[in-house]
């Protein structure tokens, strides 16, 4: 909704404070001996509590049927269409290990294989081997020359590695070389338009050099390279809401995706609460905190049934610290849903909480897939969560006379 | 929905009659006390029968979390987008006291404000005078001259009013004069577009004459213009659905409206009960009536919670005599709403009935937001509510072979 056509009209600076806890694969699935899905099992008193005090709902993501990836499921949350300020994979992954991109930087995404004498694929993977053995080989492809363009190189996990060109016109419209088959040879990067010849040209380059430098190894003896992208431009979020947006993240991603759309990504700890203790000391610098709680979606994505209970649970135990800072208006929300059952992200919509002195008696019997989905916001696109935290805050003007 | 592409081929003529029962500030919000909104505080006998033979659901008149003014919200339920079919400031003021506006008229809403003998503003409002002094001071500006252009001012209220220029050529693109904050001095207008370099010219020739009219006086001896609107070009409704329709209204805003897009505006008194006369009068005369019910909008703005609570009493008893008209659909709608709580308008969505002799049997338990969400319409945006009165009128063909 960050695409209202009066959105500058109506949006107000005030006072008041809205603090936005995304919890990574909020939703989940039921059990399919309970019943119960992994917020209907765990015990959550202070979630509990806090939805018969708010106005419930759940969110859509993206659109039905759609499983986001952590980048479009984040740009919804702060009002971003998904689809129209979708982040390259390249990009991802770099913010993903922390590399800092430039404006104007292409990066794509790195695997090692393996390749056969005639040059045809065995392995797109190399056997997915280990960091400890991938990370050496990786380095060795610091040491290629593209004319023209810097390269670097950068170790993500297993096989997979960044590479980042940076240089002048370099366009992002080109092909990957992985032709997605074993059997085949690597493809060529190819421009899909002309503003993306020269990266096609290095991207190439960068390959053979890799051919090259790897000619040695059996294994993991080639690279193949997708998802060429550089940094979207995407509107300041600060700008379009006339907010001073902080983000409290851990994870790196998180933290990129949070500084690309203009969040002053604040210092603090690996922990949630390093996070709790960096919101309560910053409390007063800013008006809009993004606060990230990562577990919830690793124990989905083991699929562990109860793993993810028990990170629930943790997190409701967290849950006074969070409103003794307290915020005029309080999300809970998720950037997707991770079902145990599923054990990867889902396209299932996601619980939503928004607590303001207006939701007082409004709320729901507590926080569940089932009950939000009873409450008072209904079914919504993800995308309306900022305005409506806005409007609660009571940070927008009326729209039209 | 207006703007659904085969409007003109779906829409036939029926004899078939349509009542829209637009009740202003319709939804409320719970009482932090009670946990009960409005609707669900009031005893509604005749509204909550009403429900069990009704579909229902809740609109939402723009976006979530976007506060509508009365225009956007009543434009949706006719079925127009209110973003795109936005009427300015300056219009809306003129319809809200009755001045016909001709097409090419451009009006702004003006503010007597206090200037010191510097030029800068000590009161933006020149201390909210009364309308008794405020009025004839306006009328003082009615003297004054803007060559080419007709230009003539009208009474708001307060130290508010209206100017109307008239004439060739007046483009509606250009900036107020208000500089919103006191200490500087007004702004010149400033035209936006080369067709209002002459409504530019004739403002500023205007505020020029009103200072020069008022240097007599310590207070209230300025004016601010801003607000420059002309008539919108909006489809006719009668037309667009192949409907007779008219707008039974008591206050003059809605009337005007009701104007603009192509309803017969009936003459009424200024009470409901006149109003509900009024349809009965004309019942055979045409097969679609808006009929307006302001009291509970009111009590909602004065942040009056039993006020409303009654306000919607009074309505339910008249109930009755709404059914006495035998309309083949009713649609009981409001065009925001307005919670005691919030003390004005508010993003909350807003309970929908639609009856008609295909809903009885289909309805909910009662009349309030609460149960209205769980109707079988569900959440849609308001703009949709004109598709849904036509069909269960028999008024649309099937769409596609």
């Amino acid at each position: 909704m960050i695409d209202f056509p009066y959105i500058d009209d109506i949006c107000r600076r005030t006072g008041s404070k809205i603090i936005m806890l995304v919890v990574d694969g909020l939703g989940g699935a039921p059990h399919p001996e309970t019943g119960l899905s992994e917020l209907e099992t765990a015990s959550l008193p202070n979630l509990d509590r806090l939805a018969r005090d708010s106005d419930a709902g759940l969110t859509t993501p993206v659109a039905p049927g759609i499983t986001p990836g952590s980048g479009p499921g984040h740009m919804a949350l702060f009002g971003y269409d998904p689809v129209k300020y979708l982040m390259g994979r390249g990009v991802l992954e770099a913010l993903g290990i922390g590399v800092e991109l430039r404006d104007g930087d292409v990066a794509a995404r790195g695997n090692l294989c393996t390749v056969d004498n005639g040059g045809l694929l065995v392995d797109r993977r190399a056997g997915r081997i280990p960091t400890q053995e991938g990370a050496p080989v990786v380095e060795r492809l610091a040491q290629i020359e593209v004319p023209g363009v810097d390269t670097s190189v950068h170790v993500v996990k297993d096989h997979r590695f960044v590479l980042v060109l940076r240089g002048e016109g370099l366009g992002e419209a080109l092909t990957g070389t992985d032709p997605q088959a074993e059997g085949a040879a690597p493809m060529r990067a190819a421009a899909l338009a002309p503003d993306s010849a020269k990266t096609a040209a290095a991207a190439n380059c960068f390959v053979d050099g890799a051919k090259l430098a790897l000619r040695d190894r059996e294994t993991a003896n080639m690279v193949l390279l997708r998802g060429f992208s550089r940094l979207p431009h995407v509107p300041d979020m600060g700008e379009t809401y006339k907010l001073s947006p902080a983000a409290i993240a851990a994870y790196p991603m998180y933290r990129g995706l949070a500084r690309i759309i203009g969040m002053k990504v604040l210092a603090t700890g690996p922990t949630f609460d390093d996070e709790i203790d960096t919101l309560h000391k910053k409390i007063r610098e800013h008006d809009f905190f993004f606060l990230h709680y990562k577990p919830a979606d690793a124990a989905g994505e083991d699929g562990d049934f109860s793993a993810k209970v028990r990170a629930l649970e943790e997190l409701d135990a967290r849950i006074p610290q969070l409103l003794d800072a307290a915020p005029d208006v309080l999300v809970v929300a998720g950037d997707h849903s991770t079902p145990a059952t599923a054990a990867g992200h889902s396209w299932h919509p996601v619980p939503l909480l928004v607590r303001s002195r207006l939701t007082k008696g409004g709320g729901v019997a507590g926080f569940s897939e089932r009950s939000c989905g009873q409450g008072s916001l209904g079914r919504l696109p993800a995308a309306n969560v900022m305005l409506i935290a806005l409007a609660h805050a009571g940070k927008l003007h009326k729209f039209g006379p």
